[in-house]
């Protein structure tokens, strides 16, 4: 079956589906991008995904293309025609055609819209075995990464890094050496004392919305965490690490730069999280 | 007449001209672009300019979609069809069209590239009266600006911010105080004890090809300059403030954040070098 996108009010097989070559995402990555889970094909975290793609082109003054209840008609089409149950729904928004000038187009043109489907396999039931290796990088990003913009090559850079060394997360470390974020992931720790941390939201980082998700899910149960940043060597000492992303949910990191996380196997908070937060999504439906 | 473009390996009406929306120029910004002027019919420091673009190619491992030889016809052919005498011939390569993951694609697909022309005023002949205005900003770009890498959005917003403040561009200011770059410019300075100054190149600055041209010229006209930063505060107390690009050769600066620049009117070391590097270009043909 060839895949299908909708691309600028058109439904297109995905192969022949194409932007202008004067397409400012294309020219300047002048383009804000979301990504929405889909579990068991229900949109995942929706509301908060395009709250947060109403923020981000908020924060770069591009117009959303069109209302919230047709977009949310348009994942859904997408995803149908494209038969996902378990995967993802991408998003794209573009300051749209003009030429070639950095600032803004002064008759401003209609933004693009991309959104296309895809599957994945299905979240395990259980992530006892599934442990990744990470690497730690220089955090060579913009100041801005609290926009999801599609200027990505240094992510690229550093996921392509990571890939080579056998991982499958680079780790970025500012240059304060402080953790900001995974290439596109939020990290967590079990720190050495045992207190459960991510960093507390700023420019550095992407407002996570499985990050936001996971938080609710810790008040629900009554659990402790701390949003406070930590430092490279707090992550070498951690008795848990894990990443959270709208494509992989939780997922535990058991070799660090080459070295064990603790026992080297997945915590048991990594694991009683990952079991409290696939039961709240798929019980939110 | 309508503009023609080159686009993986075809020319064609630029309007109907396009890419594949997971072409990863459009998904990632992973891709790289470089601008070579055109005047009186020539292309100008043209094996520089493709000298850096290998070089940006080769530091995000992405090889030449074809050879020099053959890029070098494209690009008259591409001036040709458009009947460009002075103006800009554009070049864009990409990773190419693969399923969206951060890391490089597996199997690499040929990589995309995109050739279009534009005519511009050609370069007047004096600049007495050619100065414009400039603000100051804080540099908030990636950490290897010395790539020229289409990741723009944060000089877009730059320059959207210098033109609504009335101004043609904005001189980026780094966290320590100094300047790096304009945000699609190389800054220059006569300080206050009357040295010429630019800053050396490092990660933080794109290695002008105007920048180098106009060095050349110094040295062939015995001028004295030095390759050393300097901070927004002696950039605020500059005898003359000059910008160089690929499409605006010498540019004088006579007012910053709206305060006068030396007496507001374009300096004689500016004009001097305006005259010196026109006429070394026209020169060279």
């Amino acid at each position: 079956m060839s895949r299908v996108a909708y691309v600028n009010g058109r439904y297109l097989d995905q192969r022949a589906a194409s932007v202008n070559i004067e397409d400012r995402g294309l020219q300047f990555a002048d383009s804000i991008y979301e990504v929405v889970p889909l579990l068991d094909g229900v949109l995942v975290d929706e509301a908060a995904h395009l709250q947060r793609l109403e923020r981000s082109l908020r924060e770069i003054r591009l117009p959303m293309p069109m209302g919230g209840a047709a977009l949310r008609c348009v994942l859904r089409e997408v995803a149908r025609r494209n038969r996902v149950r378990d995967g993802i729904v991408y998003i794209q928004i573009t300051r749209g055609v003009a030429r070639r000038e950095h600032s803004f187009p002064a008759i401003a043109p209609p933004p693009g819209i991309v959104v296309t489907a895809r599957a994945l396999a299905p979240p395990p039931r259980d992530i006892a075995a599934g442990g990744v290796r990470a690497i730690t990088l220089p955090d060579q990003r913009w100041a801005r990464c609290d926009i999801k913009a599609t200027g990505l090559l240094p992510n690229v850079l550093a996921r392509q890094a990571a890939r080579e060394a056998g991982a499958y997360e680079a780790i970025l470390i500012d240059a304060a050496g402080m953790v900001t974020e995974g290439a596109a992931t939020t990290v967590w720790i079990v720190d050495a004392a045992g207190v459960l941390r991510t960093r507390a939201l700023d420019h550095a980082v992407l407002p996570g919305c499985t990050r936001a998700g996971l938080i609710d899910t810790l008040r629900a149960a009554g659990m402790d965490y701390a949003e406070r940043g930590f430092s490279a060597a707090e992550l070498r000492e951690a008795r848990e690490v894990f990443l959270t992303s709208a494509s992989s949910y939780v997922r535990p990191v058991t070799v660090l730069d080459g070295a064990p996380v603790g026992d080297g196997t997945p915590g048991p908070v990594t694991r009683r999280l990952f079991g409290l937060l696939m039961a709240a999504l798929r019980g939110n439906r």
